[in-house]
């Protein structure tokens, strides 16, 4: 079972799903969700990771074993931050990586270069997202594990970016490995079926990041399925 | 033991413990922290509560009875808010109210104005933190639960409030009177000895909101049971 | 010609023009329109103010004598604080009050407080803006010279609040009336004819605060001089 | 006199001067100040540019020739924005440039980047202000007409970082030089004398940003005109 940072870097494509703050997937519908990505992983062999609310961290990294990610945390080491979140805090709660700057909880440049460094001071998986291929590029240049492409005028549309947007995804790509060879490049923003994650993988990204196209579907286990089967022609041969 | 919201409001005074990002009451610490402070309760039936982070709050709420507040929630209904604390969960995860406004955690008043309704739908205890008495009076119009009167300048600096600016205290509670007669009136800022705690009780608070001032004690049960100790002859008769 | 704060004070009803940063209302189009409600001040004596951008405050104010409102200031005290805009610094351009916490430059509490208090010791009449009846007692309590309700999602349709929501003014000025006798009322958001400025006035509110309605219009000349003659039967009879 | 986008790119080095809220620098105070700047540049021939409060800016473009920019704009298009900064405004009312993301006002990335994209649109210089090494260069790939590095922890001090902290500068010119081989590169923070400047420059840096080293000085035209000779040694040959 994946868990470690390095098997997490490595282990390519990966379907991130993030839970946001819908109702589908807070509280015990998080757990639910959850174990229903870990049987997807467990079945495909596709990693699948998930990010739940902050309050829900600790309840799903103790039902599942599939990485857990926190979906911000703050640029603050510990102190006098009352209602902030700590990378220490999510980390003790089980997560093992954490998105920073979605277009939801956009951050100031400067934070952002502080939370990827704390994020690697405790041993977080990196995941900074970009609304387009500048901010990308600029995100790669913090030296992120990980960079999230999406348009936000996409999110929640089905809409998915490397359908509508295919020279986003390729002109993020070429931008970002111009700065940055290792960082893994996900894809985002209107993901609903496996072909959209197809054609994601195909225009050279490494993953998906997915939210309301799995936590709001009738059937988020038959979803995530079928995002993973479209991801298994996409696995690298090599060794990790 | 008492968690309902109704014995909440009622039992006064009243000591809560805001956790803030310290090391010292993250994680484990968070759990072992409220352990003491639920036994400073047992010894005394003086109402201590706790208000860890959001990422502790389901393990604390496990471990104790007593309440857990959240140190912030925001203003949104479920949705698509990525990184963004929703009422629901920290509800689902325990906690039985919520501090809002801290000064290291403003808000905007429309927003402040909002979270107090979300608290009283989602019933969680609302506890507004002020910053002086103009601002303790606006919020007390809001028709929060309780209202926190917290000087930022004597934050975390051990010079207590009811000391240093009685004024600030008596003012405060003067002004929320004119327009909210119910409104628990805590008191914060500095508090870090059982005569600190009964000079807040002596001007009229019904309570006091404390951090640096346990958590960073070298014996957070012993002070915790000094405040307690302190808050006894403070008991008020009524049948709640 | 009224300028002094203590004359803007007492002249009702008023017309508050929000420039915004509409393109029509930029520059010398802020002259433009500036001019336009000098003109229907002197035609109809009733107070016509002007709240143009930052930037334009110091031209407009040179080139009428009607009051120049800045649309936002920050809540410092000179010194270290670049780009933001000093109470100083626009009254010295010529302006004479201030809109604060406009729903498109919504504040922290605890700033509508400080800035209401700068704005006093600066000799800038305050203007706090309010989204709803309990957001407008919360601010009253702070205050400031004028309070304008105006809910959010009213503004920029055309559709009068005073017609649409007339309890929301009516809730407003009941709720306000019970915390401060003395501020003056105003009410903004879809206000487009002369029979929404009567609407608005016939409730009990002693201005508006208008926006698109003016700026927007084809002739926003006419339609200052249909809200000024509007306006004209609610002339208090009492002398300043 | 310069004023052109284009020569102002190019005549190198340059000194700007940040008018922050000091006093000193607000409504007469910064055109005096700004005389005395465009003094020193008729006398020295090195180029020497002004940021004024936003409510300065047309009073300080009508007094001087130098180049003036504002310290910060909004990333809005003209439209129903009440109470910010518009780049048309700035630019009509005669700023050629912008400062962005200040250390007193910083931007979320995705802001950072629509500023840029704004000021190129409405032919402002932009200046991107960055805390260390790797934001400058994730500032560089915005492809700003200029970088100012400044580490926050050094501003106001009077210790330049060209002396206390010479690897932040070099260290930065490297990591924007990787993937910017055209923005100027200012350095700011603690610079207060002429060997500061001087500092500045031998590293390889194309000019300074300096505030209360000037505007807080007894003799602000003293110091710039010690700033402007430092500086001489190091104008480029190369004809523009």
């Amino acid at each position: 079972m994946v868990k470690t940072n390095l098997q997490l870097r490595l282990q390519k494509p990966m379907i991130i799903v993030n839970f946001k703050t819908y109702r589908e997937s807070t509280g015990k519908n998080a757990i639910e969700i959850a174990n229903e990505a870990e049987k997807v992983h467990k079945e495909t062999n596709i990693l699948v990771g998930v990010a739940p609310q902050v309050a829900d961290i600790a309840a799903v990294a103790k039902a599942v074993k599939i990485p857990v990610f926190a979906q911000h945390i703050d640029p603050m080491d510990p102190g006098s931050f009352t209602g902030h979140v700590l990378a220490e805090s999510v980390r003790e709660a089980g997560a093992v990586g954490t998105l920073i700057n979605h277009s939801e909880r956009q951050l100031k440049l400067s934070d952002i270069c502080q939370i990827v460094k704390l994020a690697r001071e405790n041993h977080l998986v990196s995941c900074v997202c970009a609304n387009n291929p500048n901010t990308s590029m600029a995100a790669a240049t913090l030296d992120p594990d990980m960079i999230a492409i999406e348009p936000p005028e996409l999110i929640g549309t089905g809409i998915p970016v490397s359908k509508a947007k295919p020279e986003v995804v390729t002109d993020s790509i070429r931008l970002v490995r111009q700065v940055n060879s290792k960082v893994t490049i996900l894809c985002g923003a209107g993901i609903s079926s496996g072909e959209d994650v197809a054609a994601a993988l195909r225009l050279g990204t490494q993953g998906v990041l997915v939210a309301s196209g799995v936590v709001k579907a009738k059937d988020p286990y038959a979803i995530m399925r079928e995002f993973a089967d479209a991801s298994k022609p996409y696995v690298s041969q090599e060794k990790p």
